[in-house]
């Protein structure tokens, strides 16, 4: 691999950080993909997917709060650019079996730089939500394994997580 | 167990969420530890440990976004009280072994509700921060397990997660 | 009515605004209801109330954002205090006769100041959210007469809005 | 009109919500105008009115918080798309007759959304202000009638608001 | 002096940055009062006097400013304590024969820490927001000499600069 | 010089502020360094040296609080334009002779507005979390001579501080 490439972009000569300068970089329409998880005890599952459907809607507060993350995370990242957001969704799926609920995240812009933290952060910010609405009946629910599954557009081009397919 | 407890607590009677009213709760002095883990390529794990001894520490950065997390939590939680931090601090440690950093934080505060919340969101937020730092080299990277080590003070007294001992 | 009560307290003597000093002030236990409505075309607050029922609810959605609403206060009126909120709560009432939805919003604290700001802010940002979500279908919609309903606690004591019963 | 355009379009396929997807929308110069107005006791706006000339101006106070709150909306109203303001201005008109101040804000953008929401919260954020800083003296006012009075540019192209001209 | 006294305290044992810990901190009435100027060429400050008298005042946006700057210390300053501020005012001086405004901030609290950074900041950021308004007059304003005038409360009592008396 | 030119421009004709209208400007690229700096006793600047060797890295800290604080411009600044950042770094120089640390700002967009707001933010920011890292062992630092030192691009051109070279 090149080395040029795999140094850390996101220090100056000092050593120190700094937010990389991309005034150079074409603009391009972007879009990222995370995905992670929280796993739970099979009763606090039960119960929010009965709050679906009745009253108490855990995944819906969720939701809401996973899309205001996008837009807070230059505010979170120290190093990450500020920038405008197209599009945003996130997608929750039951995974009983396992006792957990899958959370994916999509965002979408046109820009210098991608929004790879932005999905990332949004999947991050949906389940610390979930674990706060059910927190007072299962502390001992876990955030798995958000990983970034995909991104397209920018110099660096499509990205498939090899490792998640 | 008592019903009464394991019900959610964050809905009102028209089963929307709220912001619980802790008007009636003690006050006391509490203390919540959350930890985590991000994995990555054996290759990228050594920049890391390069860059704390010379030039770009990575760990340096997240750290400050940690414990700025801290502070943020309740802007990003909908349901979360906004309160007044006594303390907080983070730790990594280097698991070359499996190719990992663990994260673990620790936050203080004296009142009527908990820091448990802060704790996950701080850990969270230090380990996206190692995401961005070091995505232009590592897109593979998985965050990993971030759980509730720890709690103490308030009510419901001393937890301590029986599946990470 | 006593000349020193109905001063303006939010200037100094340069005549320029301030933050009041409340640090005299006893702490007590205090409590905000404030109230407006959002009215709208009939065929809008139809799918509203279809929403609630299948898929799309608008007001889960206003009901979160006036919750973050409420701690986001200080940070948007200038001279107004950051406070710990107790807790807090939002309910809407359908209005089908006049079409519209009516927005209640109930803050707690315990401290040296009220939260009627807090409230009244609650209020607004739920219109507005729901101003966001419709807008698509009717830009028509119009917020209306945000109240202060009730307050109690602090050293002024309960206040009961003559105007509004 | 078609039913494809009056659908809410702030929901997901699984009827949660999300930021709608812009980027296939063309960038325009964008205008937004709303207005509102706050009503109060003749003795408060005669303060108001006096403060002005001497010393203590409310509106002064007011025009700063709406301008700075055009720029919080998308911090506040969860799918509100964040974008870059061109320019901002608020105007204030004393209706003496009436007992109450007129708000008038007026926000520009060039983007793929509008500034509709922006201007809808300047005009809220400058009269929950106003109410602020008078609260000591009249805690009865009432914000009033919040509407989108003017909307030019993007895809829709010119709005007047046909029950306020 | 004690070597212990003079030890940074805002690092842990990894030699990483921590928010410190206050829990052991008895509570008391705290109040800090920090300075500083800005210099600009003779006509600018004659247009901000005339200003202040006809239309257009810049020491009042510069006020609100400030105010609002006070209770952002926590989310600027990254090892700052978020606290609970009793009341804060900001005074402007015309120094007419050094071409400047002088800038005193004084906030109060109540509690385990104190409010030097939160007087500093709002200083700095009432400085800032004076030379954003004038400088498409005069680019060459300088912000001069901001420090700590005197703080009161908290277990090290009382402090007076004595460089600046 | 053109009296047009040498009015301010941040107020309407009512004599308020307002955020200046830049949709008819054109988007260039622009950079803007600002520089400032922070007195102490020579004490404290021999602990900031021996801490970047060993443990206790002030200026790492400062140099994340500096790049975030310029994410916040808009924020703190009522009347600044929210943009876009291309790229910020700032760095740190040790003047031992006059017991100080010199602080540059660099900061890049591309856009309607320039980005001076942004790096005289980024310096302030920078020196006041100095401040907080040290102020336990030094309460009589002096945030010094902050400025704007150069700025390029946009329809005023290159400026370069006379008074500085």
């Amino acid at each position: 691999m090149d080395k040029e490439i795999v140094e850390f972009t996101h220090f100056n000569e000092a050593g120190r950080s700094k937010m990389v300068d991309v005034s150079e970089k074409k603009s391009s329409e972007r879009m990222a993909v995370a995905r992670g998880a929280i796993s739970m005890k099979k009763a606090t599952l039960k119960k929010i997917i009965d709050g679906q459907m009745k009253k108490g809607d855990v995944l819906g507060v969720a939701q809401v709060a996973g899309i205001m993350g996008v837009k807070r995370t230059a505010d979170l990242i120290p190093m990450c650019h500020n920038i405008f957001i197209s599009g945003s969704d996130i997608n929750f799926q039951i995974d009983e079996a396992n006792s957990r609920i899958l959370i994916e995240a999509v965002v979408k812009n046109t820009g210098q730089t991608g929004v790879e933290m932005e999905a990332l952060t949004a999947v991050s910010v949906a389940a610390l939500t979930i674990y706060d609405m059910c927190k007072a009946v299962d502390k001992e629910m876990t955030i798995e394994a958000i990983y970034l599954a995909k991104k397209t557009g920018g110099k660096s081009g499509e990205f498939i997580n090899p490792n998640h397919q």
